[in-house]
């Protein structure tokens, strides 16, 4: 009796506190998985062509710095990191760097939507027209007032956001800011806002609205 | 021996259930304190009154709306609840409603520092001549770039940061973003980026600097 006494109570010791380091276990790893990281520019200006093809390290032979890590690199990377979706929403994109990281992700067949301000697309440098062309879907927030926002979803779980324009300006010169993150409360706020103004730019319910003015003035 | 054993059996059982439910009590307790909000605009137009005087709530006669929680009032509130410290880093500040706030935390001892651009801090209607009036430290970034940062510290605890200058154009036109946290990834690369662009502007060393040059000039 005593022996089955002992044997119970220390399998309950043994059990209670398995269950406690893989609590423990799984909470260090749930945080470690949270990415939250800041970038700060201007960048150092160097070669980014590793970035898009990692395994040319040596073969640039352009008069940059090589195989160093910048702020843009970075931003590259987490960009390219995308498997499924980007979506974009920039008052300014005129950096190739990014732009290409945007082509080279369409290639791929990576889903990427655009919103761009209306004013600031077609100004000289702009690339919302070569992503276009090239097929991407863009809509221009047409309201009076700019569309400040800059930021990018990828894959609908990792935000990057900032003071940031995607432009060369910025990325060179500028002091600047892009946060990135994956926390769940700071990501969905975005994707939400990202739909409302992707709907608000349709252009198929921006035609109805035209036709039913029309209508309306006719009457 | 039986029920000794039974004792300190049970006593070991008791004491890591206890501890498990302690750690797991203080992880809630944590992870609800851990603050992460998202705030978009532009704000709807309202009265603010009652975010600087909060028992004065239906005591103000302004023709706005009253009673009325916004974009503006929340980010004022979050500013307003600096106890000891607040750090701005802003490329343009002309907004009224939010220069008051500041002037409020400074009238109540809480230690105010400003950096601002300094093209933009010359603009009409820019703020920073007043706060420096009124006894702020405020230092304006002399590079012949844009220090394009829209963000605060609150606290060396609370991070403001995002697509909107503290003008009144963002804050009721523009779509624009301003995101909240306390997470500690994020809040401390902006507070040391706040501290090397404040010693950067530091009048006496900039001092210090002309003299040097002037004197390699004369010699």
């Amino acid at each position: 009796m005593m022996v089955t006494m002992k044997v119970v109570g220390l399998g309950i010791v043994a059990l209670t506190v398995s269950l406690e380091l893989f609590g423990w276990f799984l909470s260090r790893l749930r945080s470690r998985r949270t990415l939250n990281e800041v970038l700060f520019f201007p960048s150092k200006v160097a070669c980014v062509e590793h970035t898009f093809t990692p395994n040319s390290h040596h073969s640039c032979c352009c008069s940059l710095p090589h195989s160093v890590e910048t702020s843009l690199s970075h931003l590259l990377r987490r960009i390219l990191s995308a498997s499924t979706s980007l979506d974009v929403c920039l008052f300014s994109f005129s950096n190739m760097d990014l732009s290409r990281a945007v082509l080279l992700l369409h290639s791929k067949g990576v889903s990427i939507r655009v919103i761009s301000d209306k004013d600031y697309s077609a100004i000289t440098g702009s690339q919302i027209g070569i992503l276009r062309k090239a097929g991407i879907s863009v809509r221009c927030d047409g309201s009076s007032v700019h569309m400040h926002h800059k930021f990018a979803v990828v894959d609908s779980r990792l935000l990057i956001t900032g003071s940031l324009n995607w432009t060369l300006t910025a990325v060179q010169n500028n002091k600047e800011n892009v946060l990135i993150t994956e926390e769940p409360d700071l990501v969905k706020p975005f994707i939400q806002e990202f739909q409302r103004i992707w709907l608000l730019n349709d252009p198929a319910q921006n035609y109805q609205n035209i036709k039913l003015i029309s209508t309306v003035q006719e009457a």
